[in-house]
């Protein structure tokens, strides 16, 4: 949950925040222009969801978080929706069952966008009415930053379940590839010693979600990070020496899932005609893009092969913050690439790509931090309650809107996802 | 599969084959006229398919069985259909997974109609070259015959899936409700001896399944038979005396499936509001109505705690015919309740709807005639193969096309499965 | 359930119960002389059960149905017990849970040994009381055929439970193997007609279960039978002529059964080194054997791939009465070799092995003969309830205690059990 | 894995490496005397282990990893028994699958006790020849202290196991109780600061396992830690306040956890009669001892009703250091009572029970130290390829053998576990 120190918000702000809506909201359309209303009702595993699902829950969220709150006269769209399209929220009430999410034909597709239409009317009045409230701007900005997040999921999961019909075009068209050039791994040297880590306020940006916080100081030993992400044609030599069938490079849980699923390369990755399945459609694997949709099982036993480990997050969030890669640039959804690119920039003395291409897995189990405390109510269900079992992921990826991350930024999920662009940079002690 | 004694068939039998084939294509598309493209796509279990995948594979079954055999330079609409579009015929080649139909977002609702346009098309120029030609006529009138029973199934899975989203209208306008009179259920007696069972050129028309067939010969016990089906006020006595507490009421593992299941009530039945939900939404539950949506188990069950049992299939089939109460009438599809009614003849000394409203559960398990044969090729999978672990259900429903059913007619389910039309009538000993 | 016409019995008759009930839980006592207590404990799986458990369980069957009845001041063994040792009889109470008898521990073998001998005691005081009395008869012959039912579970459990253990000798000592001459098959006719079907009690003994009555007419078409069951070359052929790998050989749910256990040779078969798992320990296979342990579904796919069918029950009792083959002689449990063997006799115009070896399949759903009436109280579930999803096997095997079985006999058993000696004797039409 | 300084061990120490094998072998022995052969071969759920298993397991460890590189001609004492008793070492070979370790009836008990005393005798030869070499040492020190962990898993699996038998008197003879005085909780403060974590040689004892190590520098904020766990009285307040029906408190897969398993209180604990099972029997609850079998979901939820946290693993140990609890005394297995008991010295400003009686469960992921490595080879897979989805435990519990544990000892299981000893003890922010 946002936090913020303002006390009060300017007229200026006030039309700031409307703007802010507006494009957010505009985006999050922008995104389903591609599909057909079939198309937006798929559900390919209970952990994805419909993208007309999306547009409704986002909707859902400043309904219920806001307006609720803060319109006078309050009255639902659809009291039903309230179950419909609450995503986790114990607090708000029950919830229409997650794995039959894709079984919500009515309303229609055309009936969710005039959901959304309404409510953003709404909305725009309820924000001329309280930009000027800092707990109103906090629920506002943490309702755009999750519909940012929606945004993300929205595309990796219409990628998971296109990728189950024909083989035909995919999501977007085609991009034109470009032949590249090999960026060799360069190991960069990270001094150590007391630092901070955790939302910065001075570095990070106006917002922040309640699990950046609070800064904290710890204690990190010298390190050595990698130049570049673990891309394809790595992989293609761990895969070549084996790596599926060594038990010995592998977690336990890692090794058991590897053999109950009989996996013997990424997810979508097609071995037999070195193609992949993206957004575009089916593309040639192409050795020099950093590799996307692995598993915490499989960057850290890639990790292993290759003599390596996988950064912990304070060291990724210090890496970054040394190297000052910047958050505001990179390959993210606004290039409409939705695809890792082959880094175009020069090799240099700091690390490539860490913001924007795919997420990279740390070593790092998602916990509180010191001092960590929820919002109270509801919305603080958004990150706490989820602290188990999950690992921690930094930097975004070609799904992320730009300007939705920073270095402080905690991305999680379980150890065998790999439905998201999930990459990996490698680390290792001095 | 049917088989004929026709060695050629007239010109104006020709003209007949072409408007059967016009008029069973255009009652397919008339139900889908209250769904929208999204309702569709809807499965919601494996059993059950999209609307849109039954539009596609009647239309498939034409094109593989007679297009691709008659048809002089034969060029699939799309090659990719076959696997998309095959129910279960291996010796056609690969399925698509059955438990992911719902996920066939590509090709569109309105792609598919399209290929519904061509098909039909071309199947009216091979129509007529070879109307004449026994073995096309008789495959014509399969694929006819397949077409209504995918209808029908088009009904009974989109209720089970409309039946998971919001409780509004369902899926078409309900009718006018007409208060009824109480059915005193009568017993019937039916003579036995020496009889004969199965398809009967004679009297139960031009068109058999393979599964019909050989008529036999076999020895009945005198029997009798209920004057109507077990309706919903005959169900809430047995709900009320703690039917489906009572273990000794039940096969073992109809009892298994009692307990793991926790029912209380048939399917769509709410005990709480004295409601069920049928294709006109949720309605009153009416005493004097045949039951619909009775598993085996709870139609065994029913039939213990009445003191009676089921009758065979063969004592079913004699008394249509002793009895004989047509076939051609009754509250079938065309009536467009698509709900069972309360009979409306008076009493008499003959069983009442016997034909539509509800499918009545037999106690035969479903097995092979005497002899059975089925037909070569592909298209003998049609059957012969699903001989195992299901039970005979006699007499069409209301969801069944008018025209369809015969004496003869067998429709078989596993004994768990609900979500068709499914009731019971009783018989006893003498 | 036994029905007696028997109205008294003599003091002789008194005395033949005594000696019946000692010798039939001798033989039980008999079976376990190999067995540690370790090894009485095994279940494995929730269809097996633990030798343990059978001992008590038959014990139970006598201190429940026959003691609390007919025992003046009757008190329990041990009250715990009435739960711990019901199988499935709701009628007399809970139970526990069927997969987790392998978990009791306690009470120990010895002491189970112990309850048997102590209700053994008190049963011979009951008979010598009421041996006279017709019903208590009944209820101890249902009583000691249900312990040698028991009896031969007993040896088809452990010889599961044991095939998990070390590959050693197994659970009896090795038998002398003797090369065997190959037995064509022959194919035999058997007339048709108007025929009785049913527990005859002039030609099958005194004892009967419920489910093999009423005895009924039934009309027969012509038909042939193999002159001996399927043996181990035959099965050879159809494995090497790509049974397992042909869809069109299999019942739809079979070829389910087929994949989703990427079976390629039945049960306990070792197609590697051409052995087969036997209560003797791991043996060579011999062509000319009779093949157990095939499931209904590989039984049906056989005969498909043979152009034969298998018989139905009715065919196959037939037969039995009419080719006189005595259901006193035979491979029975009493021959030790707990395995099927060659036969030795000379072919001649008559089927060989219909009794003992293996239990052979028939195509008939295990259902109610016409008039059918299950014994009033609980031991009235000893058969009826489990009327659903089962096939008839006929004939005995190698497990079964010589003199248990008889022409009229209906076993009944799953279409994917395969643990059972269950073999399978080809039909066809004239 | 052990690591050690010494490069050479001398004559006395060769004399003290022989009785501590025997020491320890002779321990695992005694804990099998209340149990019969078929106690010893129960496995109730695949993460338990029969006790026979056990005992043949910790005899495979040495027969593997110290007699095979040791002794001179090497020769299996079973060369079957090397996948049999293998537990998780890929790097040995395959192993018998988990979850059919109770279906090991062969070999017996007794000759697994053969099997044990075999290679007892050969060790002892082989510890004459070796003692002074360090790195055969080492090998030992894991061998004694891997099966000590095995003696704990023990009484805990066949806790779980005879909890399904009959509810007699368990394990043991049930232990005197004394009624118990209340110890309030007090809250004791810990300064943080710069502090070093993980095993220590100075203070903890000359053996550690790889996971705690190596020693590092981690910053801590001030914290205060509860003055004993958490007692079943306080836990009777959270169930009594709705505890386990609050989503609120619980994380989402703790909550999914709840509910999927309609849980009301911890394992074992009866609500109805206020009683829990030990392996004393089933004996009342106390309100002042400490609570065990909780899972980490339990122990979190309650943490957060009682408005605090549980420690992390790095606090936990820095209290047991600053506050001096010696891991030498407390509640352990060798006081017999295999239970928690009241603590019975007076409270003081020292916080009570951290060693015995429960493993207190802290927030802390199992995860690698900085710098970790496990060692070479297949006992290398002993701690390091379990780091993923478990939580650390802390402080040995009422069923570890006195002396194994010490202020480094990391203990780890998945958040649902519940059938160890597992109890907590809160912290909270300054």
């Amino acid at each position: 949950m946002a936090t913020t120190t303002q006390s009060r918000t300017s007229a200026s702000a006030q039309s700031a925040l409307g703007q802010a809506f507006a494009a957010v909201r505009g985006d999050t359309l922008k995104l389903i222009e591609p599909l057909s209303a079939e198309d937006c009702l798929l559900q390919s595993m209970p952990d994805a969801s419909p993208s007309k699902w999306h547009l409704a829950h986002t909707t859902w969220f400043f309904e219920t978080f806001l307006l609720e709150r803060y319109e006078a006269g309050f009255e639902p769209f659809d009291a039903r929706f309230r179950v419909l399209f609450n995503s986790y929220y114990e607090g708000v009430g029950p919830q229409h069952p997650r794995s039959q999410r894709g079984l919500v034909s009515r309303p229609r597709l055309d009936e969710v966008l005039a959901y959304r239409q309404q409510v953003e009317t709404r909305m725009h009045d309820v924000i001329d009415m309280n930009a000027a409230d800092a707990g109103f701007a906090a629920l506002l900005r943490l309702g755009l930053n999750h519909e940012q997040q929606h945004q993300e999921l929205l595309l990796t999961d219409i990628k998971h379940a296109l990728s189950m019909n024909l083989p035909s075009a995919g999501y977007a068209r085609r991009w034109p590839m470009t032949a590249v050039q090999e960026q060799p791994l360069r190991w960069l040297r990270v001094l150590g010693g007391q630092i901070e880590s955790g939302y910065d306020p001075v570095h990070d940006g106006t917002f922040h979600f309640d699990n950046e916080a609070p800064r904290h100081a710890l204690l990190l030993r010298d390190f050595e990070i990698a130049s570049r992400p673990i891309n394809h044609g790595d992989f293609q030599a761990f895969i070549g020496d084996g790596g599926y069938q060594r038990s010995e490079l592998w977690l336990s849980m890692g090794w058991d899932w590897v053999c109950s699923g009989a996996r013997r390369a990424p997810l979508y990755w097609s071995a037999e005609d070195a193609t992949t399945y993206s957004l575009q459609g089916q593309v040639p694997i192409d050795a020099h893009t950093p590799l996307p949709h692995i598993s915490y099982f499989e960057a850290d036993a890639y990790a292993r092969w290759a003599g390596a480990r996988l950064p912990t997050e304070a060291e990724w969030e210090h890496a970054a913050r040394v190297f000052g890669p910047s958050s505001k640039t990179g390959n993210f959804a606004n290039s409409r690439a939705y695809h890792p690119l082959p880094a175009t920039q020069p090799v240099r003395e700091r690390p490539l790509q860490m913001f924007g291409d795919v997420w990279e897995w740390t070593q790092s189990a998602y916990a509180a931090y010191p001092g960590f405390r929820p919002a109270p109510g509801a919305v603080g269900e958004y990150n706490g309650k989820f602290m188990c079992n999950q690992f921690v992921l930094r930097g975004g990826s070609c799904a992320t809107p730009a300007g939705h991350v920073r270095a402080s930024y905690r991305n999680f999920f379980p150890p065998d996802a790999q439905w998201q662009f999930s990459g990996a940079r490698l680390a290792r002690d001095v």
